[in-house]
């Protein structure tokens, strides 16, 4: 996962690690520094990473973190040299843990430390409108413009060539090449992920950012939430229209087109050369393969195999569709 | 009905009533001071109220109101002490009188005696952003943050540690605490309410506001119009994620979760618990229980029991839609 | 189609518009001026048009163009008095030459040219808020109001007693008398129209505008797009609800009412007195007559004749509808 941005405020120890838990101590002898949180295949010795489905059993065995916040039943599936933390909802400690590591991940309150364009070095540097702010840590390339009261919030980088319209709103995002965002967007938020609770909901952070590869076009109003544990990306060369919201940890291909009012929810991924129509929604954790085509108004809840086209809702395919609604 | 907000500019004499409303002023004879224009229920004595349809005969019987604009065939329900005033349209000829207790109530142009926040007391009390505009009988609590653009325009209540996005315009809403009001909402405009007409529409007057309760969070992008003659209120810890509509005189109860792209129609409730999926659309005037779960892309156009789980376009019990969509 | 705005940059030598196309020279003995490009019906003497599709045929034989940029299948067609210029993808090679008589229409960046209305002629002509922009060749009318942070862009007359909301952008647009936009509409930017490339995809010109006619209300966050070769145009006195979205070309009568969150695809034709529920979705290229009632939710994928009531996705018969759907 490319992540330029959020800022690991490791190491601790495993015994502050612990704490957060509020787990018993006697689980861990040794109190080394641990330098990061992550998945299970990523991890490397002294990170700590978490496993809280059977599904990953075979990655769990390959880990090379040096522990795992998992639950008992759980547990004998992670090698020797990965000691397991036992927790009773793996997805709230991995939270509270995650939250310790990059505390700045879980709330997205403005950031009062924006400048005026014209007290940075962009002034000259970059074509811009009236009231534009520009954050911490953003970078942009020659030949850009950004359009009036837009802002720019911390950890944005904007390659050459790119236009972003007025009143904008982005953070966390990494826009590369030959870009254009439309006006009224919102792009780098994080995504609607929490834990459900009746008495305080309770936000888990997201550590993921946005990516928008060279040549996209993001139309008006529409917005794009970062990733939680991974990126939200929207490949080469893809279109939005306007009104579009794209959940969090979603990842589309290149060469697609996705017209207005369409939805995607969270970590379903697209394919190359999709072609969606208007206010198609789209379920989260699918798989859209390559050259499918979804006509518009459809709903789909299921994965779609590479150069099928589908309608409906649910989702089935185009002929069948068509011949049972003459 | 909470409304601290809309100023009563009565008493009026019913002689002025009778000419807004262009009837035959025989129809009174005693030229009594008038206070409010309130439903049947809520009418005091020297109030007027409305009668329109016969559904609301049995709370006709017992209005307290002085006053009630009714038709020739409804006049008979109402008790001796509330006099019938006999139109042909009573929601055209409510509307009317409404406009005249509550003028500021119709349109919702922009205000423009806001002031810049660092010309209010707002100025060191609350952590804002660049350009934030405060207009009148606004109030913000303790730790608060408003960000960047925001115009929080006439009528406002913020809650302690509640935190509102960049681009986001309010008017007409209590905010309760620990609230989220993310970026590019705009809250507390009047409804998609009006008589319509073929020379020109006739907008009645929307005197409800927007309440919203403690520990909610509304995603960006979201509109929430303010109620007529009731308020349009979202429950406690509930979340909604971006894009979504809500409608004037809708409530949501506590704990409920609503997905990317819903909308909301006019004067539905829901109940507490409730999960709603993405782009689910509900009609308006139902009434949806308490922990029904409604999936993504339903279109709800009946009321909905409580515990039940919803699928479809008309929704339908969601073990019947599944079987009949193998 | 009335287009005061775009400014056309011809004439040109046919000989200059040869070499856009990269067509052979020899198609062409007298190099004359040509004045305009624009459709088969409109174009005159020494124009330049195009026929892309069998279905104009008629229309076709009875162009007054001096030239019509078309493919070897369909030359044939054209009167005498109308030379063909063959090329293989006509929509592509017509694009490239409208992009000639009109640079201005491809591209939606911001107008950097704009003013703080308090450094322009409408600072006490017209009610406005804080940080109002305005562009080039923008008339405003009398007892106009403009809200907070809108920017009025280039090419934008608004007629009397007409109201924008704050956080509004507005370019390429014609509004006519007591017309209300609400806060955060986006309006007039080019079309989501483009040839797909996958290398790059290729935008075309939207020369066309927006016209909103006498008594429009346009609800908060909706997007009108300009039209690309015709107009999009909303008709007298109808009312838009929030977070709609119109695409180009799109034509609305007068007296309709749509509701929340409705999308209509480009080019589609839509009558008088015609109500739309919420979510609706319409699909581009249709023509949905008078008085016709569209059920909340449901998707228009064919046309409807007037005095039609339909529901459903495809949309068909209410009545049939609901029987199917007890």
């Amino acid at each position: 996962m490319i992540n330029p941005f959020f800022k690991n405020k490791g190491p601790f120890k495993i015994s502050e690690i612990i704490s957060v838990l509020k787990i018993n101590k006697d689980q861990v002898n040794d109190d080394i520094d641990i330098y990061n949180i992550t998945d299970l295949f990523s991890s490397k010795q002294n990170d700590i990473t978490f496993l809280h489905s059977k599904k990953y059993n075979d990655i769990a065995k390959k880990t090379k973190a040096s522990f795992c916040i998992t639950t008992k039943n759980l547990k004998n599936e992670l090698p020797e040299s990965c000691k397991p933390l036992l927790v009773d909802n793996v997805l709230v400690s991995t939270s509270k843990v995650t939250e310790k590591f990059y505390p700045s991940s879980i709330n997205d309150y403005f950031e009062d430390t924006c400048l005026n364009i014209n007290s940075t070095k962009f002034k000259n540097k970059v074509k811009h409108g009236k009231n534009v702010l520009i954050g911490e840590n953003v970078s942009i390339g020659s030949n850009c413009s950004i359009g009036h009261n837009t802002i720019i919030e911390h950890n944005v980088s904007i390659g050459n060539n790119s236009f972003v319209g007025s009143n904008v709103i982005i953070r966390n995002t990494l826009i590369k090449e030959n870009v254009n965002i439309l006006d009224n967007c919102v792009i780098g938020k994080h995504g609607f992920g929490f834990f459900p609770n009746n008495v305080k909901n309770l936000r888990y952070p997201h550590i993921g950012i946005v990516v928008i590869e060279e040549g996209c076009e993001i139309g008006c109003g529409s917005t794009i939430d970062r990733g939680s544990m991974s990126n939200t990306i929207i490949g080469k060369n893809t279109f939005l229209d306007n009104q579009i919201h794209i959940a969090h940890n979603v990842k589309i291909g290149a060469n697609s087109i996705i017209a207005g009012q369409v939805g995607i929810a969270g970590s379903t991924t697209i394919g190359n050369n999709v072609k969606i129509g208007g206010q198609v929604g789209i379920s989260g954790h699918l798989k859209i393969g390559n050259n499918v085509e979804i006509a518009g108004g459809s709903g789909v809840i299921k994965d779609i195999s590479d150069n099928s086209k589908v309608m409906g809702y649910p989702a089935k395919s185009l002929r069948k569709f068509l011949r049972e609604n003459k």
